[in-house]
């Protein structure tokens, strides 16, 4: 098999590509993809300040050592989900990551603001998926983590394999909201908004994982402990089926997408949030929404448990819980990234 | 199990609707979906000369019970292909269920423009898929036999897990032209289109099998025996699947594609093709071009084999149907019913 650029051996064959590549061309293969995304969405330039959120996984992982082989000066920010055992190999993982590149590593502690309670713990008591209330933890402590330390932008690891998953999931139940969202640049916005980009937003998950692969990159190859989303899990599934049948169906899928969208412009008007600041369609945010709510339950579930709760106040929380469920099951079935 | 409407024994569960029913309210749902849609999309009324293009299995079989038991009047039109013994057998189910219910059939011979030769046949001669081949010579049959008998609109038997299934691939390829031509209404149009009507296309695929089941209707359960169409088959596997894991999504994601385009006018300008008459947007319709296209092949052929014919002509026949194949492989994916 010969590489279809160099005509040297080839040991990598990509179908979807309809390409037979050498390993140093495929990597050039994937730093051209990501360079392409920057500047195509215009994303940022050498010398802006970058925050890559970093989860230990491949994706992150690999785009932090992209990034820095290409001439970007990202930090990183690992978000730190309670004391468990595979957040902590997480953790080390990232830590010897950025050792071996260079560049600042933050560590926040995303259960901070439900006073230590783990995303499962949250979730249970709000009666809404793990998935759904650690995604609302995470974007949030990203977020305002960028804001207050002035970085221009943050990179997140999404791979086009996700972003198709997530435009299935999204064009099934017509989610129109969330399409426009899923740009891989969404701007900037004042008053409390930093940018967030998607870099690897034009490469194949499998793509992701073999240039780990061959530049010898350590990453987690774990599930989350909490539990992967399984509604986009089941998008991709059935994605990767159709790719297996057809190579090159992902790519001309999200493509076709990107041409179709044109950039958009966010069309709702944002007003800061009466508790914490950030822009927001409401009063108040959704992440504080939650908060406010699960603090509401906790007071209620140790009034009970000192004897001073009833049947009637039991129940009443109880269907709020679930009325509140069933309100926003429409916007948890699209996956807001 | 009680059902959901008369509180007695049911013996149907709905997950896609959150029913469980008994037959008879089983039953009247189907009915009401199809008038439904017969109404919605103003595909014809009592009085109206209506064709039902008849294949002999569930779905065209059921919609001419269920049109004639819901008091319209069609009469059903079978396409002939050649002698093939299960198409024989298909022609005898489809005349006891019209000799049942009465109405008129009538029998088109599909292979009298090819001279007599199976869609398999010319398939092979032009290098293009069977199902593109044979749905083409279907439409065109069925379309020029209703022009020319004075039919108001013809009914075909397309479900909504067909039409999801052909949805979901023009979205993955985003072949925009077919996405407006799969609307369940295409109007009639002056100098040679009848009306095409899809009224299954509210009904679930395995709610049409139960419906003859129950009413023991007999139909023919038999594959096509020129082979299915492969692709539309994956994307129907690919919806089934979600399906199983999201009951209703099929329906939520057909519905949504309904409410978000509206009713389209073609926007297309046709001329009468110089060959046949039929409305096209060049000077020679798409099947026109086909016949033509296989007369050419054919006097290669006969040619070659009365020993006129030598290596260059045949070298140069086999690139034209090559490069035609390939000018037309984007058509072919999109699905054009």
């Amino acid at each position: 098999m010969k590489c279809s650029i160099c005509k040297g051996a080839a040991g990598i064959r990509l179908p979807h590509f309809n390409l037979k590549l050498c390993n140093d061309h495929f990597i050039q293969l994937i730093h051209q993809r990501i360079e392409r995304a920057i500047k195509k969405f215009r994303m940022f330039r050498k010398g802006d300040r970058i925050l890559v959120a970093i989860s230990g996984g491949k994706d992150s992982v690999s785009m932090w050592h992209a990034l820095r082989r290409l001439g970007y000066e990202p930090d990183a920010l690992f978000v730190k989900m309670g004391e468990v055992e595979s957040i902590e190999r997480a953790g080390e993982v990232v830590e010897k990551n950025v050792r071996l590149t260079g560049g600042r590593l933050w560590i926040e502690d995303g259960t901070r603001y439900f006073g230590g309670a783990l995303p499962s713990e949250v979730a249970r008591r709000l009666r809404r998926p793990v998935c759904a209330v650690c995604g609302l933890i995470r974007r949030y402590a990203i977020n305002r983590f960028a804001v207050e330390h002035g970085y221009d932008v943050v990179a997140t690891g999404h791979n086009m394999t996700d972003e198709a998953a997530a435009l299935l999931g999204n064009l099934l139940h017509w989610n129109e909201g969330y399409l426009e969202r899923q740009w891989p640049l969404l701007p900037k916005m004042e008053g409390g908004f930093a940018a967030r980009a998607k870099p690897l937003a034009l490469n194949y998950e499998e793509d992701i994982r073999l240039y780990a692969q061959i530049l010898g990159i350590e990453y987690l190859d774990e599930s989350c402990p909490f539990g992967l989303d399984a509604t986009s899990r089941i998008y991709k599934r059935v994605l990767l089926e159709l790719e297996r049948e057809q190579p090159g169906v992902i790519a001309a899928f999200y493509m076709g997408y990107l041409r179709r969208s044109g950039v958009k412009q966010l069309s709702v008007v944002l007003t800061p949030c009466q508790r914490c600041g950030t822009p927001t369609t409401g009063d108040i945010c959704a992440f504080c929404r939650v908060v406010e709510r699960y603090e509401q339950l906790t007071r209620k579930v140790s009034l009970q448990s000192m004897g001073r709760g009833n049947m009637e106040e039991n129940l009443k929380a109880s269907q709020e819980a679930k009325l509140d469920s069933h309100e926003r099951g429409s916007h948890e079935r699209g996956n807001n990234q």
